[in-house]
């Protein structure tokens, strides 16, 4: 198999319609509302928020922006303002600095030096603010993640992962970035670092030591039961930094399912 | 089929046996350090914490107790303190009171009368500490989720059942009493009335509106696909309450499961 960008084309205006039409099945299937959505200033929010609203109709979409101060930024805050507007969505303000601050406070072993332990805080957080508004409002959460950061285990557990749909889930970043720019978002933000935001200028291709381009390819071929050797090859890249990419994606599964138990006979 | 007590007996010897070889290979085979579990007094956490104890050796367990005002019971962390020392296990108690209020002050829509969104963010927020420590000690987390509630729907979604391992997942309440019985579980605690605790004086059986007796023999029932009206015969109950089970069982499916998402193909 030839391993080249073009294998991850798509007809984008048709992924639009088969994600729309999806989106509204679940809600009508669901029998609530509405949806409630987290709105970060980053693409993949901003493609989903795009989505949602043309798939049930901005009236019954919220979007909320949950701010803390360690890594707020007011160009997100705008950007993320932008993308409601353009879109015609409800936005909601929540910062959670102090229920934050209130967690570091009370865990007796709080450990201030380690950014994952603190940064699953903030994504779980978000996570119960977005389900309140749902139970609140009777709608479902519907979250952001894509392929590459699903695949990766770049996410929080219980945390951004967790919703109750997930529209861009089975997208790579780099096809989320087409759609994006299919449905009209702007290029600003679609060109923004990714970041999920955990700690100050966190950037996720930095952390993967990979960028998007190269990992979208990886992820494909080994999918494709491809060898690290040829997928190595074939993108001209060491073979280290396939089987990186393997062993992440094999140690992570965990993240992707629900609970283990045992299975019992009677 | 007959639809009697009987029909649910197991060996519980040997169900004790297969659970405590699967926690050791789960806990093995994640490559991590042991395990963090909530303890909250209640049956279905001491048995948890008795099996995960007898699995993986005491000193691999940290048993957290989660209190928080409104639904504080001295009687309930006695328990959960009995059950830690009879099964040699260390405690630390986080006392997530604070917190809780965090919450209800930052949530702008927050309403201090709707019990059920108020519950969510108390199982939310014991999951987030538990995985703090999880994360920090390289352990897992371990859930006490039955399957009575489970196919219920009687638990908070990403809260109380969001863990990496279930180890009595498939057990009836009915059978988890017996297995506890075996387990040497002091009969006190596994008499006290059960509760998710939420909310204060909240009660699992007046809420369902069921005791554990004849819903553990619906579900069963249910799940070897008898009809409502046999099932309603043979166990002498209204068929209006078969439906409403069956009805609460099939509207919960979602909870149980990972975010829906839409199969692309390229």
């Amino acid at each position: 198999m030839k391993l080249t960008p073009s294998v991850l084309n798509l007809d984008f205006a048709e992924t639009e319609t088969n994600i729309t039409r999806f989106i509204k099945e679940y809600v009508s299937n669901s029998q609530t509302k509405g949806i409630v959505l987290g709105l970060s200033g980053g693409i993949d929010s901003a493609t989903t928020a795009a989505l949602c609203s043309k798939a049930i109709g901005s009236q019954n979409v919220l979007a909320l922006l949950l701010p803390e101060n360690e890594t707020k930024k007011q160009e997100d805050i705008d950007d993320a303002k932008t993308i409601a507007k353009q879109f015609n969505i409800e936005t909601q303000i929540v910062d959670i600095t102090t229920i934050l601050e209130d967690f570091y406070a009370t865990i007796p072993v709080y450990d201030q030096k380690n950014n994952v332990c603190k940064g699953n805080i903030k994504a779980r957080t978000r996570m119960i603010i977005l389900y309140y508004y749902a139970n609140k409002l009777g709608r479902i959460v519907c979250g952001s993640s894509n392929k590459s950061e699903t695949l990766m285990g770049y996410f929080t557990k219980w945390g951004d992962g967790a919703a109750d749909m997930l529209p861009l889930r089975n997208l790579y970043k780099t096809q989320v970035r087409k759609l994006a720019s299919t449905l009209g978002i702007p290029e600003l933000i679609a060109l923004k670092p990714a970041t999920p935001a955990l700690w100050p200028n966190q950037s996720t291709e930095e952390e993967l030591e990979i960028k998007y381009e190269t990992l979208d390819l990886v992820l494909y071929g080994l999918e494709k039961l491809m060898t690290t050797k040829d997928i190595a090859n074939q993108l001209n890249i060491e073979k280290s930094v396939v089987e990186t990419v393997k062993n992440r994606l094999l140690n992570n599964v965990h993240k992707q399912r629900q609970p283990i138990t045992i299975k019992l006979d009677f």
